[in-house]
């Protein structure tokens, strides 16, 4: 070994769901949205001028910024932007977990959580969630240096109504909380009116599922000046420069076009509930899913064994191997069409035995 | 005050050079390339799909990767891309400056180097860059937990030749030394041969200067395969997916276009040669630069007083408040033209006494 190796940070990395690089593909493990952007996009795109990459973009992302606190009727100050919701909270917890005492997340969630626990040296604590996978709010009323949970919550993908939410909120005004809500366009209420009467409450979203940006990494946090500040500072240490020109310019117009945003999450709401029945009618148990994903568990078949075998056809779901969650599969909705593929592969499959 | 607010990293941000939003001005304040992109890149441009933009980027960045191998003969595995050159650099220290004993860099150099090592909790001590701002190669033979500079350094733009660097890299093969070239194509030459030798160096570049881009933030390290494995074990930690998907179709034409990055680059040295000369003729001491910038000090003018007088002319270079810095301008290369305005301005202002 070379002594140099001692000065490495050692970390165990997170893996991200197969990215397969074929076309022929039906790719439900990403929790992608199988619709394009908004046409304004493509319009952005042609409009756009490559000759001003020759400038650094605007630091503050003023435009993506401004439109994001148009839409949520937001004040200046209170809308942070980063590259996809992972660098909004990798910068989150770099920035607000820096207490001696534990910060705490559900057992079952989110699995990039205890990554950045780990490469930024912040204690931690997991609280189981109950047999039903409901998160359980006085587990959150203890001692801590910082709470984060998704809601609704992944992979699960169930959703926690809101006085729960605000159960946690009340009984932790000392600490920064953090909501995650990648999946909140998909059926739940967000938490968004809860920032008047809390600045300490972080809440952070994602241009990768319901505004089919994955491919532009753009997310967000939305929280009290004082906070989106301390992002802020800490964002200028790191990088000044994080968003690139196109990801501004072609953001704004993922925004702009409510209508069609609005009808997308109707369509993929419309086939995720089909999906619940029809999952269902194969024999899977599949938890009441408020995202775009369903999170499915079969009682004769283990979820590995299902999981290989629809990727031999070409179709890809996520499985995880932790224990209370090995035995299920988490099945990104995709179009109607790619759906049925998938039904009619599961029914073959289950008649064989 | 909140006792959430005690849980807050304390950071002392960067502050980057200014960009105003008038299109009138005449912008010498941040490095940036005079001339657009490659023609290839406007190509790409118009091909790209923007409904590729739901699904996620390859997290690999492979064709970007690739593209980099190719183009510098390096093998597979030694080339990492990041979100510009500071992102790779923020990665860089976080990933291998781990070290109880203090890491090692210049006392006049890139202003990002402390405001990381704060950011990340990195003991360091500087070094005092002789009477003329040259390394001395001795300051780095002492014991330490890594070493950056950046060659040619900013923001004085000088060179250091490669037997000064290898004797360094000699005395330093038990840690992680980090030689940051963002202006080596501007007349200098690489310390690339030195990675057959030295396992333990990184070179760290970025698309931001002599590829036109930093509207794109591109940036990149390559090194031995250990070194690129543990960069991105740290990435996957940090945030799978960087690179968005134009950054690595775009900027993989910025690099396939050799020609025009060469003739690009001659221009830009041409007038950085002419402005010595007529910098001189005002009455400057210029530094011996080889990057897109100059470093020159007037001895009969205070530099703060220059940069305002130049700033109200729509003329913005860049002014640092360092005891060593602070009576000097770095000015940025821009074309011909705008560099005649600056010398006329120039010109008027210094006859005024």
């Amino acid at each position: 070994m070379n002594l140099w190796e001692k000065n490495i940070r050692k970390v165990v990395p997170y893996i991200p769901g197969e990215q397969p690089n074929k076309s022929s593909v039906i790719k439900l493990n990403t929790n992608e949205n199988p619709y394009p952007p908004a046409p304004g996009v493509r319009k952005a795109k042609r409009d756009f001028d490559t000759d001003l990459l020759k400038r650094y973009p605007d630091p503050e992302n003023t435009v993506l910024v401004k439109a994001l606190e148009e839409y949520y009727r937001l004040d200046e100050g209170q809308v942070f932007v980063g590259v996809g919701s992972d660098d909004v909270l990798a910068m989150a917890f770099m920035t607000f977990f820096n207490a001696e005492k534990p910060i705490l997340f559900p057992d079952v969630t989110y699995s990039f959580y205890p990554v950045w626990a780990e490469l930024f040296k912040i204690p931690y604590e997991t609280q189981r969630l109950d047999e039903n996978y409901r998160l359980v709010p006085e587990d959150y009323h203890q001692e801590n240096g910082g709470i984060i949970f998704p809601n609704p919550n992944a992979p699960t993908g169930i959703y926690e109504p809101l006085d729960r939410i605000e159960d946690i909120l009340k009984q932790n005004q000392d600490v920064i909380v953090i909501i995650d809500e990648a999946y909140i366009d998909f059926g739940g209420e967000s938490a968004l009116p809860l920032l008047n009467k809390y600045d300490n409450l972080l809440i952070v979203q994602t241009f990768s599922k319901s505004r089919s940006m994955a491919g532009m990494r753009i997310g967000y946090a939305m929280g009290s000046k004082q906070l989106i500040k301390a992002l802020n500072d800490v964002k200028y240490s790191f990088n000044s420069y994080t968003m690139n020109q196109t990801a501004l310019y072609l953001g704004v117009e993922a925004i702009k076009d409510d209508e069609y945003f609005k009808k997308t999450i109707e369509r993929i709401v419309a086939t995720r509930e089909e999906a619940k029945h029809r999952l269902k009618a194969l024999g899977f148990h599949c938890l009441d899913s408020k995202t775009n994903f369903i999170f499915a568990t079969h009682p004769d078949r283990e979820a590995s064994e299902l999981y290989e075998a629809l990727k031999t056809a070409d179709i890809y779901v996520r499985h995880f191997k932790a224990p209370r969650t090995k035995n299920y599969l988490r099945i990104s909705i995709g179009t109607d069409q790619e759906m049925e593929q998938l039904y009619d592969f599961l029914e073959r499959l289950l008649d064989e035995k």
